[in-house]
């Protein structure tokens, strides 16, 4: 099978115009397949802001009421996509901004309020993923860019987390592909000793991934991290790598410089 | 030749939730391959207010600062263009929506600054229009909506006037299908008489244009979007229909309601 990689990355890249120029350098010069997912980061809350819409979290989760979804929509799909895409296209990748919406690529169900209401909120259709859709992107050298965004089929907008987006991206392709997840971030990788940042565990299998949880010794951020890496590779996904954006090149290819997990 | 609708919708339409579901049931009802150009209307307006950015007109055009490129970026790439296609997907309509950087279908220059200094706007280059990757998306049984939004490929968006998309869309498609470009404005064509609704001049050659110019009977209004419908048919367009938004299902047929302009 092709190798494909879906590549995430976070606010600690979009925030910040330099870093996202050079990240994309970087990506550009990866020459197999990819997918890019990405996030809105600290730009939507500063934009909210400004229109005087408060953001709410709970347990770390944005709150997505009616004005929410549109400033994510704006932001998510708007400003930081099209910044991306016109960003690629100047380094000769011939990139395409998407949403779960376009093409029906994505579709979600509203998530159902059981404790808290999350509003505007979705969760992907895992089997209705337009692989189709995206293959045909793929064959016809295009990188789908992919915002945060899912709908219902209803016509209403949701907010989706991007690890997520990039999770669901990364299994449905996985039938046709040799997938590797990479979700960038601003570490090396997973570390051994959170204040080492030479302590980059290279590998981590399932068992091993089990044994860690066990003794205690991962840090609280990196915890749901691994669980979603290793709920992809449940599903189908052949390799996760969690990396420093820095080290996105090396990270797609047949080496790489932060924490692979495999089955 | 399969013949194509290039249909371009403004701000009546799309200022107001209820007429823009109307009209894209309506659009949803047109068999044919098409393509759907939106503007963005007093949308971007009302949000830059709200963000604190003016915005600035010289002789009806808007000036487009560094603020000013991020909001119509927000609004018309994002805000705009996924909610058209949310509601589309939701009449099974399967609607991609993009600017153009996306796939580089639409590349531009940024306008020269000869007597005025338009800021970010972006003159498309006919001739770079990517013809193939439209084909693409229509040969997929997909819908473009395209934003009024360009790049020059150095990484920097740039606004265009809706009208001036739909036109170069709708010319670099006339080599391979018979193209109707289709303005939707807020009257029912182009009247003999302004103040009578049912004055509409059906049919209007290239030689009756020069005549109607001469006699001074055209409202001011008119006169752009006709001197428009010209251009693109002097470039290839076979015909181009201005007409009432509420009769784009009758004007995307065999037969018309407003006002086809022929060579």
């Amino acid at each position: 099978m092709e190798k494909l990689f879906v590549i995430k990355i976070g606010g600690n890249i979009i925030d910040n115009d330099d870093s996202l120029r050079s990240f994309l350098q970087s990506f550009s010069s990866v020459k197999s397949k990819k997918i890019l997912v990405h996030g809105g980061g600290k730009i939507a809350t500063a934009v909210g802001e400004k229109l005087g819409i408060a953001s709410t979290y709970i347990d770390g989760r944005r709150i997505t009421g009616k004005e929410d979804i549109d400033l994510v929509t704006m932001v998510y799909g708007g400003l930081v996509s099209k910044k991306i895409v016109a960003l690629l296209q100047s380094m000769q990748q011939d990139a395409i901004g998407l949403t779960g919406a376009d093409g029906n690529i994505i579709p979600a169900v509203k998530r159902p309020v059981v404790k808290t209401d999350y509003g505007y909120v979705g969760d992907p259709l895992q089997d209705k993923v337009s692989i189709d859709k995206l293959q045909l992107f793929l064959n016809n050298d295009m990188i789908p860019v992919i915002a945060p965004l899912t709908h219902d089929g209803n016509g209403q907008l949701l907010n989706t987390n991007a690890d997520t987006i990039a999770s669901v991206t990364a299994v449905a392709l996985s039938g046709i592909y040799d997938v590797r997840l990479v979700y960038c971030f601003d570490k090396k990788g997973v570390l051994e000793n959170i204040n080492d940042e030479d302590s980059v565990i290279s590998d981590i299998s399932m068992q091993y991934h089990q044994q860690l949880l066990k003794e205690g010794k991962l840090a609280d951020g990196i915890i749901p991290k691994l669980q979603n890496a290793f709920d992809a590779i449940n599903k189908g996904v052949n390799e996760v790598l969690i990396g420093d954006a820095a080290d996105v090149s090396i990270n797609c290819s047949a080496t790489f410089k932060g924490t692979l997990c495999k089955a």
